[in-house]
């Protein structure tokens, strides 16, 4: 039986990761990355613009799935529910659990990053309240809608990731939305 | 009558905006914040660390009023309710619209600036979670109830400088407050 091999990419992204939690993220070369994955000079720039571009190539994907789901919802949907087929979406990517947390650790590690990481949640929210606005939901309540929602994105990927979750992020994602009905529930 | 003159810090930060509109940000130095204000050189740097500084050095004590009307909602308030009375006195702070215009024009000119800006709304999301855990809110709410309130802070603030607009930042932001418990309101 051949043992499954990686491809040039796969290999090249498990020897940044590696580097990074053992050197930084900043302390880390291109060279050394292509050394590590066992590929020739400059291999990396055939994947990637730079180190930060692949640790964050798939935001574009990401935020395209959240619209297309928002643009997917049944009519009857309320925003809410719309934003929560997005969630759902986003539970069918969110599944390399030690991979994700692997991520984190470095993006925690480095301020650049973090900033980058920001940067990708403003995009998303803007996104979404244009999908939202595109079902002909008005403002302000396609802005408030999206916003909420990123907010329970957010506070749904630091529970996924957390040490000792086991449960999927779309079961995560579908009851922190039931939380935020209940907190805004007047009493 | 003596005409009102504004004190150096006051003339410094007036001749910043001019040169911000009129150059850019990135464009303009501190030496011609000085002249144009018409202060000795090198005042600036009496008053502010840097040009960023001057646009933010705001930011920490609008994150401690938050903090604090979080920390005297009563007792008996709901988590979202707590929030509510921080968006309270944020409309005590918002009050000069044209300033607060102003200023937006020139972050949303600059990369760097709308980068920090991020920073500054993320950084006001955690405090807000860590003064509502303080009133024994558990998590999730605790996050979730910041970042949705986090939410409402920031379309309050966009509807609030819109071109147009001559209502208060307390009203609008009361009244997104209540639009965003019609959203989260099951149907």
């Amino acid at each position: 039986m051949t043992r499954w091999q990686p491809d040039a990419r796969g290999r090249l992204e498990q020897a940044a990761m590696e580097l990074y939690l053992e050197r930084g993220f900043g302390q880390t070369t291109v060279a050394q990355i292509d050394e590590r994955a066992g590929v020739t000079e400059r291999t990396f720039f055939r994947y990637f613009a730079d180190k930060r571009e692949m640790l964050f190539g798939g935001s574009g994907q990401l935020q395209q799935l959240m619209v297309d789901a928002v643009a997917a919802a049944p009519t009857t949907a309320t925003p809410l529910e719309a934003v929560g087929t997005a969630l759902e979406a986003v539970g069918d990517v969110f599944v390399d659990l030690d991979h994700s947390r692997t991520r984190q650790i470095v993006i925690d590690s480095d301020a650049s990053l973090q900033e980058r990481e920001l940067i990708k949640r403003e995009r998303l929210a803007t996104a979404l309240t244009t999908a939202l606005r595109a079902r002909g939901i008005d403002e302000p309540a396609a802005s408030l809608t999206a916003r909420a929602g990123i907010g329970v994105f957010h506070v749904a990927f630091v529970t996924w990731i957390a040490a000792g979750n086991t449960r999927s992020y779309a079961e995560i994602a579908r009851e922190l939305l039931d939380e935020l009905r209940a907190i805004t529930r007047p009493h």
